[in-house]
């Protein structure tokens, strides 16, 4: 792949400078950049390399482009610029379509014959996959599964009976969709299962990530919304709705039942308890447990960022104690007051609800 | 499937009332019942919807019956008596002995006629599969392994060398059991490996979720006992002993030769370090990190919930002081007890250890 | 396998006592040896077993030697010793090389006559395998993936395109190795993502859990040192580099561009934040939240340790007052120094940086 950058400017619709001409071949970061290398200045604070980099070419904001001495594209949002210019210079392969002769196809399955289906998969009774769908090597699509075009399964997805994906959607290695999910009720000392009778049904433009898990609900179904990003190793409990474009980092955990809302983020290994009701435009900092609903847009966090361990032993300690101590000051606070020396500041600022 | 509310109630062995022949189909939510449903009412939150529900039958309390519009099962334990219900109306499909050509199965392994082996799924030599046992696609038996009657592997399970699972299991896609476990000895700056030589040992009635990991024992086995129900993404290390009906919530880490009691809870992405006892009747909350053994039955937590970021900002950092500012405290009270103005409540009840 | 006490003390290079002819034909633990078992004594509180074990010959250190009832190994760490010697006794099954017939070998893909490609398995173009490679049941490797000598894949690994292993590693089921990392830039409300173009690079002596995740780099690398040992279900981010011989129990993250050193420890569960940076030699207890660089050595830690969930709700709700509690007891001590009180205290003990 190569292009010029009057080509790439055109496709990107964006505004450039410098050699029409000139061939671009392919992404890198700025200070590791070459011949044929296109790069992007996002963060001012790597502008001092915009002088030296050897790129053939760099996108950068208007504001940054006086005096720079290669041929450059511009773009308010350089970043989302470089995003789109990395995928062109970076296509997916197109999809050829087939079935490998090793897979395992049931007879009622529908494979549109612009998809491929790769070594040693296995495509149970009634799933349907849909035009220029890839389907890695060992895949399962288990009885139903429905899963729209130009979508692409890595390698080793499962997808369990009755799962369905929308299009685009990009599903990374180890992923088990559909799974029954954990419900039980309790005779006596025993756990009896549920049984887990609803799907997990994921809109178009989703990504699963690797090990990821999603449980299918148990009378209704888990749904995942249009857009929504999973990393790896995260947990989507049964009945869970996940809104539009929300995103979340490796290791979250979401219990079930709950309902997250729309443009949401959760960093790394966030914690939402079940049964709980989270609004559009939340934020949840990393390794932060949510035990209650937020319906509020914001950023919310908790946990104790680490300190050395002789610090932290003591601290937690002191903190086991935490109750006392406030009644400890409040009983200071009285004795002083009773003493006639009444504290010079708002009540209000710090009485408790 | 379509039974009829008095058959229904025979085989769950109680009373209802109402029309004796009304056809049950299937299982569903109360407000989102229809013809053929069986609902039922836990949660008297729920009770409203009783009067307009559409379900064919519901499952109450019998003090919850009076006046209830539609034919009822009765109760005293409603939910209990749903799940027994759903694994009537929708029973696993029965397995069909057989082995799909496509697995490679070794010819010491020994499998029940009535047991069935699905395709692409590995069977190494010395493997032993019971009767009506089903293996789902892509599943591997390591040498030695034993799978007891009525046990069902969902799909892409990898059962490591030696693993016995007992009857009656549940084993979701990509648990991964008995691999070695995480055994070192130092030899100056690098580290040696030690041999894992126990086994992974299940009961009864155990359930294992997707991607969850079990690792084999070092010298002698990995045990979770009869009924024990593991959610998905949990980690169980080496030597680690988990009493019978035990459950444990996605997400949850038990480190080596940590024993855990019966009839445990522990709820999501709780952390529990090695080599501690946990007694029976133990229930830890979400999220909570377990440094001590806890061998008397109770609820036990920890972690800080999710407050809006800067409530946590100026909080955590206070939490860092927390040692000073206990100390401060203890000298605001020994300067006032010398001005002769003793705090007036009982010292027990903050003094510390 | 069968060893003379007298053989193994020679190829283990330590001195030994007791009967030179005495045969080891398994490793086992002090308490549950038997005719034929090698034991070891690390641990002081184990030094009664000593007395009663019917082990054929213990490893201990030369100062517990004295009186000792049976042949003795003797060495200054005998856990170390039991590791290598365990190694002996039980070694790992010698590669036959081969490939088995139902796996999937791209006509490019160079397998070495010594190494085994495992049934089901699948490599795809220009893939590598070196000599006494063992590659199980189930595994991927993806396009131009290149394992090095004397590795084992133990069954069921995905290594995506391009992944490079180094010689002597082990990789666990389940595995996932370069997965295209979580790079998204932001288009309006949608998420744009960002081709990852860099590799997973693992050097010698490595080992990857079960169901871990390590994704491949953005524009570089992701790179695992020699001697890394990473247990199960951890993820390692986009671009991250780990030093040497860093290791990490099951759970832990590690997101984006973040750098750990060499001979660091990382206990289960922890969380690091992206674009930090970890020294050398430091070390976090589990569940520790990393949220900025720590570049000097030492332990780190945070999280509050279980306690009974009454306690809990009590000082959980204080602490989200402590900021205000602190300010309380600032104007408690400004009060009392204006009574001419002043406290008999160093300032700098508690003064608030």
């Amino acid at each position: 792949m190569s292009i010029s950058l009057a080509e790439l400017a055109t496709r990107l619709g964006v505004p450039w400078r410098g050699a029409a001409e000139v061939a671009l071949t392919h992404v890198a970061q700025l200070d590791q950049a070459e011949s044929g290398s296109l790069s992007f200045l996002g963060d001012p604070a790597y502008r001092p390399y915009l002088a030296t980099t050897r790129a053939a070419a760099v996108i950068v904001k208007p504001s940054d482009a006086a005096g720079a001495p290669v041929p450059l594209l511009l773009s308010e949002n350089p970043y989302l610029t470089f995003a789109q210019a990395a995928q062109l210079l970076h296509p997916e392969p197109e999809v050829v379509g087939g079935i490998h002769p090793s897979a395992v196809v049931d007879p009622s399955a529908q494979v549109d014959p612009s998809a491929w289906i790769g070594p040693l998969s296995v495509l149970e009774a009634g799933a349907s996959v849909g035009p220029r769908v890839f389907v890695g090597p060992s895949c399962i699509l288990g009885a139903g599964v429905s899963i729209g075009a130009d979508s692409r399964l890595v390698a080793r997805v499962t997808l369990c009976a009755g799962t369905q994906i929308g299009e685009r959607a990009l599903i990374h290695p180890g992923a088990v969709i559909g799974r029954a999910g954990f419900g039980f009720a309790k005779d006596g000392e025993r756990w009896v299962r549920i049984p887990q009778l609803g799907r997990a049904v994921l809109g178009d433009d989703v990504e699963v990530g690797a090990n990821t898990t999603v449980d299918r609900g148990a009378m209704r179904d888990t749904v995942l919304g249009h857009g929504v990003k999973l990393d790896n190793l995260i947990q989507i409990g049964h009945n869970v709705v996940v809104g539009e474009h929300t995103a979340m980092a490796a290791k979250t955990g979401i219990s079930g039942s709950t309902q997250i809302g729309r443009y949401c983020t959760l960093a790394g290994a966030v914690g939402v308890v079940g049964h709980l009701e989270i609004g559009d435009n939340v934020h949840f900092t990393g390794m932060t447990m949510v035990t209650r609903s937020f319906k509020e847009p914001g950023v919310y966090s908790s946990g104790i960022p680490a300190m050395p361990s002789a610090d932290w032993r003591r601290n937690v300690a002191r903190l086991k104690q935490l109750d006392t101590l406030t009644r400890r000051v409040k009983q200071l606070e009285t004795l002083l007051a009773n003493m006639n020396a009444t504290p010079e500041r708002e009540e209000s600022e710090w009485m408790e609800p």
